[in-house]
């Protein structure tokens, strides 16, 4: 059983049978809480037009430009609004500038996940319990390696790793030696988080950095349209 | 003051006044060594062609394919050998996979040296001395993130934010994180440290994670064809 990160993803990568996408703040955190609140399903877009496609239908759309939400949409891309939010039993449209583009470069995998800190050992468990090759993804910034994602990719990793799964590559190293700093020490200081304060949305940080938080794990099920339809791991097949 | 971190080297990046080459195991190691032990001067080159170009010249061939000396050339890539080796006053032309590579990738910087563990504090007041502006640019393993090259940034890194620099960006913060560990933690889990034990060059890695073991810095001074010539920072003027 082993483990790998990419600290960035990339189309047309050979991925093994496992992918867990993480883009901790705030893509896949703000995903598995829409979820939680009780959201039936996420169509996950590579982008806003494609999000934008399906307005007219009974959903709801969620999404960010530069962390605040785009004209038109109902929701921005916040775990804590997404956990007050009016979205039981509705599907939620989400359209994100890197989380949602990297579940779909990792779309050929046989399973998807998405990881964050606040499912980190439910999202462990569920990857385990699915293959004994995972790749976990990280989302990244615009292209570039991302602080937030590398560390709750070791924060999950570690998890992988007292189940057995061992880690392969220098990238997981890192992560793993990275995952020995308490969040409240590496999250703060990442581009991600220092963007957010720009926008007034700091609270979303301490949010995304609550490790343990839940035990909802967004598990990719098939297409709808160019949306990537992820449901909780637990629930009935629909 | 800023200082930025590179996880990979890129052709035509826009680099600050002052870059700082990273490749510990082992291009740049070696290279200071070879400085240290009386080399006149090294041409690094970007691959082994255009270093064997030289070789009806009276120079020192240097250089290494899967970590073994190439058919032809004197030297290997050592950085324990390189001390012991007759290369006084002589011409080193160096030809590796990825560092010699990377010090291309970064030919267009005002100023360009090579750092290393083992040259840690001395690279960083030299960088210090030379621009407010510095790049880490670490030389990676066939275009994958390397885990000992980040380790080698941070603890660069560590001591140019003692000189005042700030750090900027994910990559650094994430340099720093890992520089907190100590080298004989880091070191032999890298991938580049286990291809190394693979052919019996264990040893190489002790000697790389030796950090201020010396105070000799390799400075870009011109082109000699397609080698970069690199002389001590504190050498007299040729």
């Amino acid at each position: 059983m082993r483990l790998r990160v990419d600290p960035l993803p990339a189309e047309g990568l050979a991925y093994p049978d496992v992918v867990l996408v993480v883009d901790v703040i705030r893509a896949t955190t703000t995903a598995a809480a829409l979820l939680e609140a009780g959201a039936e399903a996420l169509y996950l877009t590579a982008g806003l037009e494609a999000a934008r496609a399906f307005k007219d239908e009974d959903v709801v759309l969620s999404g960010e430009v530069g962390g605040l939400r785009p004209p038109g949409f109902d929701l921005g891309n916040s775990p804590r609004e997404a956990l007050e939010a009016p979205v039981g039993g509705r599907i939620v449209v989400m359209a994100t500038t890197n989380g949602t583009r990297a579940a779909h470069a990792a779309r050929g995998a046989r399973a998807i996940l998405l990881g964050s800190l606040q499912n980190a050992t439910a999202v462990a468990q569920e990857a385990a319990r699915l293959g004994e090759e995972v790749a976990l993804v990280c989302a990244g910034r615009e292209g570039q390696v991302a602080l937030d994602d590398l560390y709750a990719a070791g924060v999950i990793g570690k998890r992988l790793q007292e189940r057995g799964f061992r880690a392969m590559g220098d990238a997981a190293a890192l992560a793993l030696f990275l995952a020995v700093h308490p969040p409240w020490e590496v999250l703060p200081v990442s581009e991600a988080a220092l963007a957010l304060r720009e926008v007034g949305l700091w609270a979303d940080v301490e949010a995304c950095a609550r490790v343990d938080a839940h035990g909802v794990v967004p598990l990719h099920e098939g297409f709808c349209g160019e949306g990537m339809v992820f449901r909780r791991a637990d629930a009935e097949e629909p």
